[in-house]
């Protein structure tokens, strides 16, 4: 939603000293040279063995349209130290860059680029904050969110965190992206109107409260809906909740739809089985019962373990903040630009963090599959954008550190992961509907073994440089480290 | 921002069983029974002896803004099962509500009302997921602000937290938030222009990445910018970075001014070290050294016990996204409602989670600080509404829990801390300047007690109810558990 008056596009939603960079790339007469820049992230979220890529189709809305309204330059000649000419630049700017991503539902992996940017050196710029921002918030819910149906198996899973996402925006998308990872529902109701999510509830505690009686509060909203789940733990969940519930039932009869109870509170293992109880006993062995209370796959996993009778689980909280890692840290770096000749050449950023170098070049990403083992996954393989492993009759896949890890494949299929989405700054790619991309995501889960999925500890699913880009990134560590002895002064 | 055509709105930013509720209110003629709905969180976050409020103007421009479009009602015929009547009454429904508010910049504490909505039942229904998502997010950020200015002194404080923020919006408001509790500035242009915020930032590491040498790179940035820090651990922070930055500040002389350099990676309190000699041994003492990477409260505490040498701080994801606890947990319940003789009677929620348990009545804070001892804070005094501390002599505090906790204050001020917003839905609250805003916070954090404010094992900062409140309280927990009893089949 618009902030305020002046809140009129996000052109400026960008950190400012890429601002101030792309202000000497133009007094240099370098804006234009072209560029590439890819988006990756170090570590899958989570300690998960994958992540599920979301975040495009918003990534699209924002790209086509980006533009510098008149108040942002209003703004940025008050507060910079920019030419004229620079800010009617700004003002004219069109986007006009080749974009590739991974696709939403795809599944994506540790220290592989998901997303590329080729174009203008000052746009491929100007778009990092903004693309991060989506990205990193998305795959990270998706990723939670499929961790949490792992644990939940068929149960039924509904996303109820809303009230606790950082931000109104954040509570849309994060139902969405929770949505494409198989949950069933949200009960955000603007995210169920926009994107065409079922939506989920019945009452909360106010019911009862201004009742001040389970019986009277279960009988007032049975008057009013056909389809009846009560909230029984307002005062107390197996003296007053369950019983109301049962009565209220039985007395509504035919007239309503008795789909079962949600409990919010207390004991759920031992409070799930005394309530299925009763509600086995009172005749209604079809009736559901919903839990919610700060869940997250490790409760749930361990509910389940306890025995306790829940059939559909509400996750809020700990789903829609990511609780136990907040932050998914992709990054979004610079791997070749254009020289002086008109040639690109391959760029890379060393650091003393080891995980923090760069892999220079534009690539692409293959995701491997053996013909013999069911099409399931054999890894991922990076290479160079010009290669094709598809060519190759055998694979040769090692360990991109420990080399000695290694392997040979001869029935393979290579899927390229990266597609077209943008070419020169015009949408190439139909955006399929949201019930495609869950499907999708589902069908992709199929295809990867049980040990990268499980939970805790999974294996490591293999993410292999090709031969020529493992060369190629270690002769570039190899040349900026002799440029940088040659420059060095260090006492 | 929009997400898309569909998104004209929102009033369905909201809970469906809150909808489902309305439904029952209305068919029931209950709908317009008045209502008192307190907004509270039961812990204060980051272990935190206290918490910043802010998210109030946000919390206004939704409210005011607060109608059901054209198409909510087109999706919500299509979606739910409501009458006609019903959703016509929704269509022509006009915020009316009284809200009264801690302001921003305020202090706040757990487990007293900080936000209250008194009106139409159905209508202080329906604005709470979206203001329970606004003020847990704010007063989350602004409270982690708050610890880290702590820990960083008088050093300058920079937001660099947009790319790792749960969606483009949490940027934004994050960014708000951090600079009411303390922080000096963005680099989220966005917000430096819709809030006046002051930007920050000069060039990444993309720049160098472009020469693939230090000293061009920073070359031509000086001779593009006056100001220039330069970003100096691309290739090597001693061997190149640094060296460069110093030829190229000497080269400049007084074309530029030459503010210091940032380090992103490394040990930082070693290499900050060797950079300072570096700098100093030029010529350049009041060249600053700009750190990020990763950086909260505790990190900027370790590195000043090293003696790192660094005088501006960058901070991203730990403070943009709460880190290390990502959600504040508030939450918004009934305490009051008009029962049929249009009387106004306290509720309750009971709960097998102690702390889940509701203090019934309509509610003010007070903030109760001592007149002989330079005015610092005693504690919070919770009341009834109609009870005012200021007509007392003496003022008798006890802990909620354990009341053997207790003092007897004499030359003591109550100020209250809820203030009145809107008025039969106008609002009457004159909206300070942020500038007054982060001022009121630095007032308010000086007339706290030190004790409270350490980052780690704070004091318990007292937040007392009235002896008439705890009363209360007692009574009605006794009346509910009587009820249950009454009613109670549990065999």
């Amino acid at each position: 939603m618009k902030i305020n008056n002046l809140d009129d596009g996000l052109a400026l939603h960008t950190d400012y000293y890429i601002l101030n960079m792309m202000y000497t790339y133009w007094k240099k007469g370098i804006n234009r040279r072209r560029a590439v820049f890819e988006c990756y992230f170090r570590q899958n979220p989570f300690n998960s063995g994958y992540a599920i890529f979301a975040g495009l189709e918003q990534v699209v809305n924002y790209l086509q349209n980006l533009h510098f309204s008149d108040s942002d330059i209003d703004y940025l000649r008050e507060n910079g130290e920019f030419d004229e000419g620079f800010l009617q630049y700004l003002k004219n700017m069109t986007f006009c860059c080749d974009v590739r991503s991974v696709v939403e539902g795809d599944l994506v992996f540790a220290n592989e680029p998901i997303f590329q940017v080729e174009g203008p050196l000052d746009q491929c710029s100007l778009v990092e904050t903004a693309i991060l921002s989506i990205i990193n918030y998305q795959v990270l819910i998706a990723t939670k969110a499929s961790r949490i149906k792992s644990a939940a198996g068929d149960d039924v899973l509904l996303e109820f965190g809303s009230r606790r996402a950082q931000e109104l925006e954040a509570g849309v998308w994060g139902a969405r992206a929770a949505y494409i990872a198989g949950f069933d529902a949200t009960s955000n109701v603007r995210a169920g109107k926009v994107f065409n999510i079922p939506v989920a509830g019945t009452h909360a505690h106010a019911l009862v409260q201004y009742y001040q009686n389970d019986y009277e509060a279960f009988k007032a909203y049975a008057q009013t809906h056909h389809d009846c789940t009560f909230l029984v733990d307002t005062y107390d969940t197996l003296k007053s909740g369950v019983p109301s519930a049962i009565k209220v039932a039985k007395e509504m009869g035919d007239k309503i739809s008795f789909k079962g109870v949600r409990i919010d509170s207390g004991d759920m293992a031992y409070i799930s089985k005394r309530v299925r109880e009763k509600l086995d006993n009172a005749g209604y062995p079809d009736a559901k019962i919903v839990a919610s209370n700060d869940l997250d796959e490790i409760k749930i996993q361990n509910l389940k373990m306890q025995g306790a009778k829940i059939d559909i689980w509400g996750v809020g909280t700990h789903l829609i903040t990511g609780y136990d890692q907040p932050a998914l840290g992709a990054v979004y770096k610079m791997v070749a630009i254009e020289d002086g000749n008109g040639n690109m050449m391959d760029t890379l950023k060393l650091s003393s963090n080891a995980e923090k170098i760069s892999t220079p070049g534009q690539k692409q990403v293959w995701r491997i599959t053996n013909s013999k083992k069911d099409d399931k996954s054999e890894g991922d393989y990076v290479t160079l954008r010009d290669e094709n492993p598809n060519e190759l009759q055998e694979l040769y896949m090692f360990h991109p550190q420990y080399t000695y890890i290694n392997k040979t494949i001869t029935d393979f299929k290579a899927r390229p992961v990266l597609q077209s989405i943008f070419e020169n700054g015009q949408l190439v790619y139909q955006l399929p509907t949201l019930a495609q991309i869950r499907n999708y995501c589902r069908q992709n889960l199929d295809s990867l073994w049980d040990e990268y999925k499980r939970d805790l500890n999974p294996q490591d699913y293999p993410v292999d440089l090709s031969q020529r880009l493992y060369d190629h990134k270690r002769h570039y560590i190899e040349y900026v480290h002799q440029q940088v002895k040659n420059m060095g002064t260090d006492d």
